[in-house]
């Protein structure tokens, strides 16, 4: 058992045999102005990950729905940056298009085999390659994900490719995995030594990991298990801790490692992030960047064409998570760096996060991850119970 | 970071980088009787905001669908007080009303961008002059709201224009600002000293802030930023703490400076108040008065004929806020003074008020703001759930 | 202010100007099974009030839909009891009958007015002595109800006329009330001393008060403001002390007036009672009985016709609450004492309590006070989730 | 009233008169992953009833929906185990099968009364030895179950009839059971030391009463009354505790009594499990083994044909607990072992095991009896809200 929950803060005994700690997610929190403010056009938003500096502290995910070579390369230039997925639909295909025109036009009951079925098919490295070379031919940052398993596997060879930034990602990593007798485990420090890339090493929620891979050699970490209270993990396998109690125990690592060392290695929260308010919450936690899925595939560029599934969901065995009905709901620019045309926070996401920052008087995003935070009731916001009344076939 | 939140109260541990402090709404509170009850008919329930002396603490939000020339006049003449917009349709155009018109019957697709239009229409000084004439020569009071921009703008001029009250309305309202080279940033102390007429000053949260307006030289203080857990601040933005926490806070400082000065700067809450026991709570936790939106937009002589909108909806980059259809219920005078025609709480506010003070023993609004509070579960009200299902097209 | 809720148990700061005490709803508890249980037929469920000792701890509200003098004889009959309310139909018209029909027969819309209509009629002596001379003639207990006003004006006579029992109910009860210069005032002490019957009084939901009533010679005390969270004083007040905490404080005063002067005076606990788990916990809370409207209401012998309506709905300036379509849904025997025909726990409330008795393994009443509660997450139970859904017109 | 919540960890005062424990079901809580992951195939969950080894921790709940003889034979076979009710239709009726196609097939409204007609049919010992021999025969483990009434009659039997367990199965357990005079009550010691075979005893959730059912000789303690915040026992009797605390509760009593005397009585948690992620949470809160019914129902194989109900349904006087449709979603291999073929958590429940005990780095059982828990804001996961708001009649 961790020892990071316990005896922090308040905690509550939850049995004779269990203390456990209160944990809180995004949307139980608000952030809270100061005596100060700022106008948010001098407001500067940059980050850094593995030397690559960006304007925008937001990161797409690598899900096939989200990013393709198209979405990386766009979301390079405008300051962005977008992962793509190794094992996906874009390395097992030469020609991703009829596959994604095929999950996207089934129907509900037929979603689960057909994923099933299209993930049989082996990813090719020469697609491995192709991908990573069209990304690089039109000036985008090449980076791409993989599970510990894809690491194996090709992790020699991503930097021959042309990679420039490793995204290690798994539901739950750890530094020390009991697999199987015969087996070859993942060794990440010797993976984060020999790449030749910078890696980002996830998911995970706790003090103890977080450090613990920043010792191995992560370039950063991604945070974010189960955030969210309707969260598959949660309700398929009970694991997760609420993202805001995440952020900040991980970012703590990230503080106690910089002093150890001097290095300082980003905090990106992932997962469960809907609205430009969540953005903002999660950097006031301790964040500095955040990777995010539903909102950029609901771009009209984006390769989901208004659909977004997760990675779990092809499982053979355990298949979770769903296909869900985002919509398309404008241009990647005017979802990223506005003008908004929808007015429900989920648009012109940069515009929010400065204007936020102007609000809470904070200049640079060190300065937003110190700003205040109270705990506020949970009430789901609008958009969120208006997208779960729809995800029940309960809403309009 | 405010330290108004620290070390106050019952602190919890977010996370290793977070202490937080739990705030809460006025959904989560109730008050509570004491051994003495009053006869409704002998409480009193009149306040004062610049010399100003009213008998209903209640003011109709400076909003474009809530208050226009006719509005001013009447809440003028039944005790109470309306805000005129000076930065709304009232003032960019001549004649108002078919653009009002077009608000309100555009479909729900077209009201963004229609909104955006509309604004992009300049200020004209001379219908400011107008427009507060119009006040005057109706024998209304004539208060004005403008945000910091306009301040500047115009501030120089609405003494002269005729105006007995400006209220400068921020989202968020700070003391410093720190805007672009070049920019002229807004001097408070200057405003108010020099302006000639009493200026109220909002939105804040918090017990420095508030402290500091006072000093600044505010006639009254407003009270309330994402005060509502679906609030559009706290969706878009991150941004707010609930309102029961926030009023006592800022209601601290009132007490304090009065201490300090002797002066008695009123405290009014702003934001998410829809039915007689909300207003009812917010003096409870200290105020003096509230500024309400959607209950007098539900007037027949609203100019919002049955819609309601926010000031942040034209933003061109950030578009916040809905129109909503609160419908029309019956007239100004039922809506604040009865007899009520509904049973939900939106009629005969200041009845309500009455009844309150009467069962919890206030004889006026000093003893209101000392009754007895408790925490509550924090259900939404019936009112509440029903319009919310509404506003997502769940209800009937 | 009060001081009974300050200073006990935890206290939270609202803000820096409110000290707040968390109080208890009771849909946020439930009852915990010890070491013992107790066939069910062989627990006690007699209470005593004003000397009458009854054998279902379940008094019917003086509500127009819920108790006529048919109703009143019926509930004396089965160990029950009814309260007839001396300032409703029954004592305004001659035959209530025509009355009642168009009350629930009239349209939404047209209800309020329709009932500021009907209550305008002048409530008649001779009816008051009618209605109780036939509740005697058929045997029953006479237990009638009144406001403050009534008690004023027919406290005097009521003992004449035949009442056993009067109920002074006033939405909040005080001992010290301020009212208009040359207004008659009650004398709380007076009228317990010398109607010459006793005098159950209500509501009020404080260790002070309780105590207060209990030594002006209250024969019973009735607790309950605003006690739900959806409650109608809740929302147009602001007014209320959630349940469970509420009936503990109040019985609290009980036991220490017993201590003090050897009388034991009954707790009544009256509001939001749906279920036999309702009645059960507010026992365990401490109450001596029940006062409930709705689910006797939906007898098919309830003069409401499976509606149900409050007292403070023919207000004439701050109307309240609303006619809600409950249903009829079995007889007052299979509603009281069963057998069940519905599953949801609204029918047999006698079984439930002696079911919930025998599995908490408490005797009598007096022990099921002292069963073993806990704070259990406050999920509206479902049938509760589903009225409020159909309420709303949300449901089927 | 026990002492077992009292002065243990967080208390709160509910009023004056009571002080309380706050509970915490199982929706309220998650799973933190450490830094330990093991590969899922190398876990291993076994655990031990009265001498026989189980593969899967899960038991199939004795409804007459849920198990029959071909179920019973079937679980057995899987390495879980099935528990046939020796109460229900199964031992009233030589061929039940006309009998559950009226029950699955009748309207609502005429159901309650349908049960209580079917269930007035007396049991015959001699289907209770067929039953038996048939599981037998068939090669299952013969775990048949019974009320305290049925074990004073058929007790001294059912050995002799080969049943391999016994599951003594009360809504709640009690060592101590005061029951009419001239009523024989069950002796708990003495049925365990003399029926010849294991006794698992439930239900309870007290620390006090698991000990002194293992005392009386209990081979196993079921631990559930009135689990979830939306359950019948809650509604009707107010009598419940929220799961996670009361297994906690119940699994330190097993500790101690290990400490005492060496022997391991494993605690089974039953009531409200829908999910594999409810599973996991049952195991990590302490238990060694969950009851299920109705993930069960929905097995293509059960005998409730898509439907559910509970054994308090047919009770004549106080029936309690719906027929809830819950469809029939695969085979019962499916369910239990996979492969999924639904995402929602309700298929593979073995394999969410091994999943979410690789995830969280635990090898056995006990070790996942040991993993952190923090408390989680307590939303209803999607599949909860949906089942819900299916029950209600409100979704498609």
């Amino acid at each position: 058992m961790t020892e990071s929950l316990q005896n922090l803060g308040v905690n509550f005994q939850l049995g004779r045999t269990k203390t456990v700690r209160r944990a809180y997610g995004i949307d139980e929190i608000a952030l809270v102005p100061g005596s100060r403010t700022v106008d948010p056009e001098i407001t500067r938003t940059t980050w850094e990950i593995g030397g690559f500096e960006r304007d925008i502290p937001i990161i797409a995910s690598a899900m096939d729905g989200v990013v393709d070579v198209n979405m990386a390369v766009s979301l390079s230039n405008m300051g962005s940056l977008g992962v793509l997925n190794l094992e996906g639909v874009q390395t097992r295909y030469e020609d991703p298009e009829p596959v994604l025109n095929k999950i996207t036009s089934t129907g509900k009951e037929e979603f689960v085999p057909l994923m099933q079925e299209i993930y049989k098919q082996p990813i090719k490295e020469e697609l491995i390659l192709k991908r990573i070379q069209e990304i690089k031919e039109r000036g985008g940052i090449a980076a791409v994900s993989g599970t510990p398993l894809a690491a194996i596997k090709f992790g020699n060879k991503i930097k021959d490719f042309g990679a420039d930034l490793f995204f290690l990602q798994a539901t739950v990593v750890s530094t020390e995995h009991i697999g199987k007798k015969g087996n070859q485990n993942l060794d990440l420090f010797h993976l984060c030594q020999n790449i030749g890339i910078p890696v980002a090493v996830g998911n995970c929620v706790t003090y103890e990991v977080s450090l613990e891979l920043m010792r191995a050699g992560a370039a950063a970490i991604m945070v974010g298990i189960g955030p969210g209270a309707a969260c598959t993990s949660r309700g398929v396998l009970g694991v997760g801790v609420p993202q805001a109690t995440a952020i900040s125990d991980c970012a703590a690592a990230r503080n106690d490692y910089q002093k150890e060392t001097g290095k300082y290695v980003p905090i990106i929260a992932d997962g469960g992030i809907i609205t430009g308010g969540d953005i903002c919450k999660c950097i006031a936690c301790g964040a500095d960047s955040v990777m995010i899925g539903s909102p950029i595939a609901r771009s009209k560029e984006a390769p989901g064409k208004g659909f977004h599934w997760g990675m779990a969901t092809p499982s053979p065995v355990l298949p979770r998570g769903t296909r869900i009905k985002v919509g398309t709901t404008g241009s990647l620019k005017s979802i990223l760096l506005g003008p908004a045309i929808l007015d429900d926070g989920t648009h012109n996401l940069l515009g929010a996060i400065k204007t936020s920052m102007g609000t809470l008087g904070a200049i640079d995003l060190k300065e937003m991850q110190k700003v205040e935070v109270v705990i506020a009731p949970s009430l789901l916001t609008e958009g969120k119970v208006y997208q779960k009344a729809q995800q029940l076939g309960m809403g309009k």
